[in-house]
Parts: C-alpha cells; sequence; structure tokens
C-alpha cells in the first residue's frame, strides 16, 4: 500500500510515529500501537500508528512527526510503501518479565537494542520500567543490561592497565568535586576519562558547569585524543552517546519519579564500563533532601555497587557522605566554576568545605588505585592541588576541548536577609535548588545563587544569607517570589 | 506566564497534551511529562507538556492537539495563561501500587475518576495497569474498581425487581447468540438492558451486526424510555459511555495485549452494574483459539465472576461452553444479521448450532431469573422461539431503536474449495477473523465470510468450504491473499 507523506513540525522524542486517519487505518487494518514496516526510496524503518479523525488528515495521507520525516529522508508528497509489520521480540520479552520470567543476556539485549533503535513505543518502554520495578532485576540482569547499555552506544577505549572513574548520586546543590578530583587524579598520572550529565531538575550539572570554561560536546574520536595527550576529560556524557537506551528510558521514568534500583545501577555504570574503567570511586550522599535518605539504606546501595562492579571486572568502593547542606558557595554554571578554580587555584578565599571534600576523594581514588599506601591518599591529593600540579592539569584538559572565557555572574543581585539572629538548623536544599532554576540557571549560566552562610553558622538579624544572582529583571522577580518560603531555618 | 495557541490538527486519543519549544519549557522550568494549568477565558484545564525543537516552534507558542483545542474552545492566537500544575493525587495512588500497596476504595475512585477527566498521561495509565497486573487486585479492589467505572460513567436505572444480562467472554467468530437471547428474556417479561461492543480486532461485534438492522448509538435518556417500553435494547455501550475509564485504560493495554484479571473482570461488570443488573448470565468459551485456552482456566474465571458478583449484590451465572468452531454461517455484520433473523424466524435453514446455543443460554437465564425451574428453562426459551413471540419483540427492539433497511451482502464472492477428500479438523479461527476483516467487515458491512463447512464435516475434493463476500475488487482480492494459508485442516 502506498501513502503520502505530510510532515508534522514537532518532534515527539525517540521514536518513530506515523499518523493516519481513521479510514486508512481500516483499510491496512491497524490499530493505534500497532506497527507498519515504512520504506522511502532506499531507506526503511518499523513506524508506530496513531490514529486521528478522518477530517483531518486525507486518505492514505500518512503525518510523520520530525524523528520519523527525518531519518526516511522525506519530502512532502513523497509516496511511502508501507506494509504490516510484527512487533519486536522486544515486545515478547518485555511481556516475560511483567509475567516475572527472569531475562537472559539475548533477551535483555534484544530489548536495549529496540530502545537504541527507537523501536519500542513509550508504552512498551513503560511496561519493561515496570516489571523491572515491581519483579526487581537479579545480578546476572543488572550486569547483562549495564553490558547492554553500554555495548549499544559509543565506547572509548584507551590501552592503559588502570583506568580511573569517579561517580555522585546527585542532590547536593555546588557539591562540583568532579572538576577538582579529576585534574588532581590525572596530575598523579592515572588516566580518568569523566563523563557528565546537564541539568534536567537541578540548577546544573557538572557538564553545564564545565561548559562555561570549556567546550563539552565532543565526539568519541576526538575524546580519545584527548585522553591520550593530557590523560583526562570532563565531558557531557549525552553528547558521546555512551548510554543512549538508558536517556530513552528516563524519559518515560520521569513522569512517576521510577528509579528501579538495577536500572539505576546499570545506568551509572554502563557509562563506566562504556570507556573501559577499572577503578571506581562512587559518592552517595545521603540526607532526608537527597535520594538516599538514609545511611542504611547508602550502605545498602554500597553493597549493590561493589557486587556489580565485581561481575563486571572493575574495582568499585562506595563512600556514604552527608548531604544535608549545600557544598562550595555558588550554585549555577558560572558561580560553581568560580568555587572550583579557586580551589585549583589555592585562593585563600576558595570554600574550605569543597576543598576538603574533593581533596578526601581524590585520596580514596589514588588509594583504590595503589598509587599511595592506605591512609596516605589525601595528602598526595593535597599536595598535587598545593603544588599548582592540578591546576596545571586542569587547564591542560580546558585547552584540549576548546577553552572559552567565563561569562560574568549575573548583574541583577538579591540579598536574601536573616530576619532573626540565632544558628541556622537547617537549609531547604530543594528549595534552594528550585530558586536557582527559576533564576535561571543553568540556561542563564550566570545566574544561580551564592551561599553566604552555611548549616550550623551563627547568624545576626540582617546578615545576608544568600544571594539571588540573575540575568534580567522578570527571571530575578520571580526567584524572589519563590523564595519568600522557608529556604533557611534559623533557631 | 501567557502562551498564544496554535492548533496541531491531530487527535492523540482522551488526552490533554501541549507542545511548547526547549526556550519556552526552560522559561517556565518544566520537563516533558510535567503539568501545566492552562486557562482561556472561563475555561480551564490540566495539560501534559511535550518538548519540541525551538526552530519548529515559536517561543510562548503553545501547540493543542485536537482534544486539547475543543476542550478550551481555542481559537488561533488565543492568550492562554498558563502556571504550574501539581500532579493529581492519581499519580501518588498509582505509584502505591507499583509499590504492592492495597489501594482503598478513595484511592481507586480517584485514580479513575482521573482517568475519565483524560488527566493521566499513556505512560501513567500503563504504570497502572502494570501494577495492577503484576501484584493483581484483591476481590475489594475489583469491586471498588467496577463501581468507580460504572460511578463515572453514565447509568441507566429501571424501577425493577429483576433485570437481567448475558455476556460473552468472545474470540468465537460468527457468535451472536446475544440477538436471540435477548428477544427471547424479554418475550418473557423479563428486563434486559443491552449494551455491546463493536469491533476492535474482529470482523464484527455485536454492535456491529445490530447496527445493519437498527441504529445502536443511543443516549441514556432514550435508552432508559426503550426500555420502559419495550422491556429491551440491543446498543452501543461506547455511545452511551457506561465505562469511559475502560475504553481509555484499553488503548494502553493492547500493545502487549495486557489483560489484568481484576481489570477485565471490573470491565465487564461495571457495564452490567451501571444498568442496574440484578441477574448476570456469562458465557466463557474455551478452546486453544480463543481467550481462555483451558476449561480449568474457565472454571478458575468462573469462581471469580461469581464472587465479584456476590460483592456486587448480583446473582451471576456462568457457563463454559467449547470454543473451537464458528458458530452460525455467518462472519461479518450482514452475513451475522441475516443468521440472527433466521433463526428468529423460525427458517428452516437456519444454522442449528447457532439456534441451539441460544436456547441453551436463554434457558439458563430464565431459570437464573426464576421463570421457569431448574432444567425447564430451555423449553420455555425454544416455545418463545417457536410462537414467535421472540421475533415480535426483536422488531419491538429494532423500530423502537429506529430500524434500518437491510443492506445487500458483498456483491463480489469467492469460494475457497477443498483440495481433498476428508473430515475437517480444524479451524483457524484466528485466521479466518483476519480474513472477514481484510475483505472489509465490520466497516464494509456486506463483507466478510459465509461457512459452508464446519468442524467435524466430512467433505469431498471441490467442496466448497467457505465464501469470501467483499464490496470492492481490491479487497476481495487481498483477503483471497491472505487466505491461502491453512484456513481449514482436512484429513
Amino acid at each position: 500500500m502506498i501513502l503520502k507523506a505530510r510532515k508534522i513540525p514537532i518532534k515527539v522524542g525517540n521514536k518513530f510515529i506515523m499518523v493516519i486517519n481513521q479510514r486508512t487505518a481500516h483499510m491496512i487494518d491497524v490499530q493505534p500501537g500497532d506497527r507498519l514496516s515504512v520504506k522511502n526510496g532506499s531507506k526503511r524503518i518499523t513506524c508506530i500508528i496513531d490514529v486521528t479523525e478522518n477530517g483531518e488528515f486525507k486518505d492514505n495521507e500518512a503525518g510523520l512527526y520530525i524523528e520519523t520525516w527525518n531519518r526516511l529522508g522525506a519530502k512532502h508528497g513523497d509516496k511511502l510503501s508501507v506494509s504490516l509489520a510484527e512487533k519486536p521480540a522486544a515486545n515478547m520479552y518485555i511481556r516475560e518479565k511483567l509475567e516475572g520470567v527472569e531475562l537472559n543476556k539475548e533477551k535483555i539485549d534484544a530489548i536495549v537494542k529496540d530502545i537504541v533503535n527507537d523501536d519500542l513505543s513509550d508504552v512498551e518502554m513503560t511496561y519493561f520500567v515496570s516489571a523491572c520495578y515491581i519483579h526487581g532485576l537479579s545480578d546476572e540482569e543488572t550486569t547483562n543490561l549495564t553490558k547492554s547499555i553500554a555495548e549499544h552506544g559509543n565506547r572509548i577505549k584507551v590501552n592503559k592497565k588502570i583506568v580511573a572513574d569517579k561517580h555522585c548520586i546527585g542532590g547536593v546543590p555546588g557539591n562540583r568535586t568532579t572538576m577538582i578530583v579529576i585534574p588532581i587524579i590525572a596530575a598523579a598520572g592515572i588516566t580518568i576519562p569523566k563523563t557528565s550529565s546537564r541539568a534536567i531538575t537541578s540548577p546544573s550539572g557538572t557538564a553545564d558547569t564545565m561548559e562555561v570554561l570549556c567546550n563539552v560536546t565532543n565526539d568519541a574520536k576526538k575524546l580519545k585524543k584527548i585522553l591520550e595527550k593530557v590523560g583526562a576529560f570532563i565531558t557531557w556524557g549525552g553528547g558521546v552517546d555512551l548510554a543512549a537506551a538508558d536517556d530513552r528510558l528516563i524519559r518515560v521514568r520521569h513522569p512517576m519519579s521510577l528509579d528501579p534500583k538495577g536500572m539505576m545501577l546499570a545506568s551509572i555504570m554502563a557509562k563506566k564500563y562504556a570507556v573501559g574503567s577499572t577503578h571506581v570511586l562512587i559518592d552517595i550522599p545521603y540526607g532526608p533532601q537527597v535520594k538516599t535518605k538514609t545511611l542504611q539504606k547508602a550502605n545498602e546501595l554500597k553493597k549493590d555497587f561493589e557486587r556489580l562492579g565485581k561481575m563486571l571486572g572493575m574495582t568499585v568502593k562506595v563512600i556514604a557522605t552527608e548531604g544535608n547542606a549545600p557544598i562550595g558557595r555558588g550554585i549555577g554554571p558560572v558561580l560553581e566554576a568560580i568555587d572550583v578554580m579557586q580551589v585549583l587555584e589555592n585562593d585563600k578565599n576558595a570554600p574550605a568545605d569543597l576543598r576538603k571534600k574533593a581533596i578526601y576523594m581524590a585520596g580514596e581514588l589514588l588509594e583504590l588505585c595503589g598509587k599511595s599506601k592506605k591512609g596516605q591518599g589525601g595528602k598526595l591529593a593535597a599536595s598535587l592541588l598545593a603544588s599548582g600540579a592540578a591546576l596545571k592539569k586542569m587547564n591542560d584538559i580546558i585547552d584540549a576541548q576548546g577553552r572559552k572565557k567565563l561569562p560574568p555572574v549575573g548583574k541583577l543581585t538579591y540579598a536574601a536577609i536573616a530576619k532573626k539572629s540565632g544558628k541556622i538548623t537547617a537549609i531547604d536544599n530543594k528549595l534552594i535548588s528550585h530558586v536557582a532554576r527559576v533564576a535561571g540557571a543553568p540556561k542563564n549560566s550566570g545566574a544561580g545563587i551564592a551561599i553566604n552562610k552555611n548549616l550550623g553558622d551563627r547568624v545576626v538579624k540582617g546578615d545576608t544569607l544568600y544571594t539571588i544572582y540573575a540575568e534580567n529583571k522578570e527571571r530575578l522577580h520571580n526567584a524572589i517570589e519563590e523564595s519568600g518560603r522557608n529556604v533557611y531555618t534559623i533557631n
């Protein structure tokens, strides 16, 4: 059967959807959610069908959303040859997982492959996430999921015996240790390729913060060269597509904030596996306002990571750290980058908490990689920082990735003032992140919040608690309004 | 914040979606899947957000799919006032069900209400279906789900002590007993309101077959009048929206052919509950080609229905019948209507198997309602048929609903010939249904298949096994091609 192409100028997010009217659907005998194999010249893909009213689309007209349009290289009125397509094998395997069947390597691989090829609908992916959430994933399933995610994405391989990495299960504002730990480790002569994420719901991801200093969208080929030359990079993971399947699953996890443990583990470890990591340090902040609520939960997760690491052939060390207060001073790309550079430059105004945590983590990783004896890693890390070796390495990384001029901080500011004297007994991290986002972070890189007083500090009525930075009046106004609630608790 | 309305001329199926570009999403600080409260003049709804590329949509432009456009009564360029909206309570309750929590009446009711109001996305509904499938539904949950589905749809109430109903868990081609059983029961003086479905994947639903005889799209007010006057109707359930929530859930169950038992039970019984049924007969055909594969499974289901009936205050009887062969001769709306009318008219050519099954079922239901003694129902049913009382009642129903002239059967035919002599040992019901659909059923009402020889019949090489009817050449050609596979097995 031949249908005529018509563009629908909307992106629907990594899936191939074709819209036809009811009469056309009946002619072909398909229901919404069924699949058609669609050919345009030499290009062929499988599309999932949506059905609209007869009046809106002509008979034999095929509406193609942007992803479908582009993949078929379609032009208006192109004749598309369509035929019924079977459900992909993944559909059946997802059904098996719903039934509680443990999936073997081949089945998990088929599911991941179909996700990466955009052959599954959101509804099908949601069934997969639900089944993994409710039935859980066995250690073998988690291991195979990790490997499949890595193998169906890009990979970067260097010929080194030791390849280090670090990861933090996010949630703590301002926690930019990565940009200090990586140059310290690289300065110690250890290869450390680091991919980071951009902010989704936070005011800045490490990739957003790094981006104010240099380019972070690099392909695998370029990253391999940088790694061979400098021994490290700090880049945006999404730009190199190390875990394409994972990015697609996140879309259907978001509406329920659903984080099936096996998927979360696989998501993190796949990116390490893809760059050939051998020694990995993982930081799990815990506390009522971060993802992991208690030390006990952090310790359970620690065991999961260590077991998965073993099955993947990696040496994994997990540390649990308190996550009750923001770390560093800045929240937002430029403000955070200033903190990081102050630490690397041994500036006497550098935020002490950020420096301390970065040295602790770098020390642990140095010990894990065998660069220093047990208990001596912190000293080595501090000396690499004090000597300027870490700063030099950071500058090499920035130059290799493509240095940028640091943008200014937002020119509009608002100081939040203590309404009474006392001790700061709590800071609402979620609210502070929200205010920073409303102020414009991370898109407006100079926007965000500077912490003037932190958890445990004593303040006098009239002291500045924190300062909002914005790049335009509307944003500042909205942020001030949102900050009206109790960001700080003073007692 | 104010956005400008732009129509997207596509129906997305009972949900309110608004599309904005990435910059606009960032300004408002929303992700795909998040919700906005949207106001246009006096109309306000909650929309779920999709995000497209900046180039495709202007900043501050809001793309509204047909459902959203209509509900907001929007015109091009209308100024929509938008603000962040919380997730509905149902989102949290679905999450609880994913965790394995048993949901109380209030929570189930909140979910059903949000489904009916189109406040849940497909992804959220899929999580609900998954959770119900994997964790199952308790008897209390199933009962509450049934009541909620009925209470959030239209209802028809008549002041009668006994209100009968019958239901068949589909899958057997040509099985049109409803259109014979209903007039028999009504002829016995029992009130019997019957809502039926249209075909989704079959060549005809009872509503499609009834529709060639009379109008089947009637609202609740008109149906109540017909019921009071004639004592029965046979109408399309979708036209009166007795179980709106159910129709919406089916869309996300389709891609996985997922039929969580509690949902299936609730779906069927909600429609009985909505019309105030007191006595219900349920037919469960079983066999390798129908939904219920074995007698054992049919008996399990029987207990489920009877238990649910008791909790709803209904008297439910379940019969399990063999479902290996088509019943009657015709498959497709007009062909089936001819079968039904022949039985009612006591035509000597009427298909004996259809007549027999209808009398058996009507007899069971007469006994259940106390109209005849145990073992005597069949006799009463047969006499109501033989006397012409059932035919008269059917004509009253047809006239009350609005009689139509029976369309002709498809003028193009093809006879499928036995390639060898022997006994028919199997008929592929699924394939025969598919061929009838490809021939044009149910949209082309005269299209379909007439069964000339049935399961167990002895045939001689050259005998006509079945005849395909179509209304146009292309359809006939395609149907002949599809029937090339082994519809009949002769040994």
